[in-house]
């Protein structure tokens, strides 16, 4: 799931205020290139603070006053009441004589799409807990509802069973659901250092190099270790779901290794090690369906033709060629989660969240069945440049855009409005403790006050 | 001062592990261009975790155990204790057993440049002053010696005089000068909010359009407003330089405004606005003058001809021909700081401190004497896009990198060299309480906690 190349193919040069000069780092493809860079200004929004915005909004100029002991919430019957009082929230505000208040307001909410999600990568940077509870809040904040933990990969793997089972919980309780990661056969150097055997020793000329490559997909071993830790990794998430990973296999170790080229031989594999590696995807991913559950895969599992379960969810992350990927995925009929437009690891100057909040899932040619195949998105944030010192406010307001991408209408796309929207919210989010960057020059009422 | 168009200019694709692909924005001159793009590989530098490098170390294996019943420090009569307790810190280590130690050390220091500063911007984002006293703390363990205050522009204008003593006080205590700005007679809006008639009205047609431009040059009133001023700004701040600003006049108000065109007819000026400008200017350094404060200005204020005092500051910032200019500003005698190479609100994905670090502020064509008028430079984290919820892990380690470029031999430049000490240096400051964001994957031995 390394950053796609062609993110940065197309650079435009955009003038700002003050004659500053942006780099825009744009991804080729329809998505971005419909719509002309123009710069939003800050006024203020008819609806006033709401993120993201309901799908049917009526706010009235009748106004209530909030008073602490008469004032209760009862839910409509319809109505789930995670979401709404979270919506609630962001109605009040204060008269001018400082008295909580709200217009009556009529709102008929429901997400556009079902996976709503958001990617945190546990291997690259460790991330105490606090962190990680802190930034699951802000995700109900902004109704995201997939906490995508990308839990192990080569650096290190800070998977300990039975220590964080308070992290599925209090996902579970805020109505995020949490899909843990274990991606194999590649992103598996730390699993090497605990598990003789498990990775594909490298070789140098006839003799092992002393360096390891992808898991080996050979022994027999390999398969009755998967089969294990794929039972415990199913008792301890609740989800009906864990990613398989399933990207970026690099096939030189495998190459190297004498008696991987022997067993290509016996199953007439030929040289073609795509097709090992989709022998290795096949034989996890019948080791994950007899516990019982669904998998998601990053895309190269698909692209390289492993068979998959018809309720396989594929993981599109690369930036090139993403229409053309969609068209395929869903022609195939698989269930897909778009992230290659919301890889927010890459920064840049400026306020790149309009980049994330112009992105459209659904703007490839299909069939309306095709399209119904796109049950929503998960913003990336991948972990080599950050860790507790700085994943907040870097994640904060930017992950918001693509929050009201995956919940809102599809002609919710209004930039002025969502800047002003935006503005308010990410002051919401300091206020109730969270670090948000800003977007621009400007105050909040009540600013961070750490370090 | 904003930011430099070339900056943009030259964009180079190097290639990461994990085959990511980085977008660099380097500088189009040959402080950068002479050196190659080399990722450095993360080893143990013999030097430890200096940082900045000292300009003579020699590490003995002879080690000392540190007690804390009878240590005590003494400086050599020709030491200056701010320095050196600093560097001491630095050289102690936990052996085996955990007992503090420290190798017999021999280092012979002093800074290469004798003003070694860093600009933080409180008019665009409000900075609490913890946030402020913890970088200058920051500041002082990366041997920064200089905190150039730009305290107000056109967004707000937070400068209330009798307030912050401490500052200036515990500044002063660190061995940090506090240098403010009051940059005029652009980025001024914020004044024309508070003092009437300071600001020149602008004209749409014949009528004056509401809005207001920079400084009006031409009344009286202006004069006496800015001598009252600058005596209580030369009495609030202890330094012997003030900053002037002088960056970015924008023309059209003054061009629109009939009073403006009357007076340059009247002083012969023609339609050359820049000399209205450098009246402007002489009138206030005139006046700066008479509170026996020298002066510090943007590069505009010379590149317009304005008559300086010889002992004038001439402030480097634009990032288009800066080898020219640097020439340009010594031949004519004057001193100068650079800035243009380490705009650190510029981000961009990946290890961007080396760019800071391979910059190098002599490289111009110059005699020795012009060489020895470039005292220094800054880093500059312009407010913008940075409040108290993301400026600390943004400004760390990468002004660390400025850090060692001021004060470090001209010869100390070795990437991986850097690379292992910055590393360390960075998780000390970890350790210390500065959220000091991470170089690359990894860890430190003591990791941030806060969100």
């Amino acid at each position: 799931q390394a950053p796609p190349d062609i993110m940065f193919a197309t650079l435009k040069f955009a003038a700002l205020l003050l004659a500053v000069v942006v780099c825009w780092a744009t991804q080729d493809y329809d998505y971005n290139d419909a719509e002309i860079d123009e710069e939003p200004t800050l006024g203020d929004s008819p609806y006033g603070s709401l993120w993201p915005l309901p799908q049917k909004v009526q706010i009235s100029t009748v106004v209530f006053k909030l008073s602490g002991a008469s004032f209760h919430i009862f839910d409509a019957k319809e109505s789930s009441s995670g979401a709404s009082l979270g919506t609630f929230s962001q109605l009040v505000y204060k008269d001018e004589y400082g008295a909580k208040s709200i217009n009556r307001t009529d709102i008929h909410d429901f997400p556009r799409f079902a996976h709503r999600g958001l990617l945190l990568d546990t291997s690259r940077h460790f991330l105490p807990i606090k962190v990680i509870l802190a930034n699951l809040e802000a995700m109900a904040w902004n109704k995201f509802n997939v906490f995508h933990w990308h839990i192990v990969d080569d650096p290190s793997f800070p998977y300990l069973s039975r220590t964080f089972p308070q992290l599925s919980q209090h996902g579970a309780y805020q109505g995020i659901r949490v899909v843990p990661e274990f991606d194999t056969p590649g992103h598996t150097q730390s699993w090497g250092k605990g598990q003789k055997d498990l990775l594909t020793p490298c070789y140098s000329g006839a003799s092992p190099s002393g360096s390891f490559g992808p898991v080996n997909p050979m022994l027999n071993t390999t398969y009755d270790f998967m089969s294990m830790f794929f039972k415990e990794v199913s008792t301890v998430f609740p989800d009906a779901y864990v990613h398989l990973g399933g990207d970026e296999v690099n096939f030189s170790c495998w190459k190297s290794n004498p008696d991987i080229q022997k067993f290509m031989e016996q199953k007439g594999f030929g040289m073609d090690y795509s097709k090992l590696e989709s022998f290795y995807s096949q034989r996890l991913l019948d080791i994950v369906t007899t516990t019982n559950k669904g998998y998601m895969i990053w895309q190269e599992v698909f692209d390289n033709g492993v068979k998959l379960k018809s309720d396989t969810i594929v993981h599109v992350w690369m930036g090139n060629k993403v229409e053309e990927v969609l068209q395929k995925v869903t022609e195939a009929g698989f269930t897909t989660i778009l992230s290659a437009p919301w890889y927010l690891d890459y920064i840049s100057y400026g306020q790149d969240w309009q980049k994330y909040y112009r992105a459209e899932p659904l703007s490839f040619r299909g069939t309306d069945t095709q399209k119904k195949l796109v049950i929503g998105g998960e913003a990336c944030l991948w972990g080599e440049y950050v860790d507790a010192t700085n994943l907040t406010p870097r994640l904060w307001p930017r992950a918001s855009a693509v929050g009201e991408r995956l919940w809102s209408d599809r002609d919710v796309r209004d930039l002025n409005d969502a800047y002003s929207r935006l503005a308010k919210h990410r002051c919401r989010m300091v206020q109730r403790g969270i670090p948000a960057e800003p977007l621009f020059t400007g105050y909040c009422a009540h600013e961070y006050k750490g370090v």
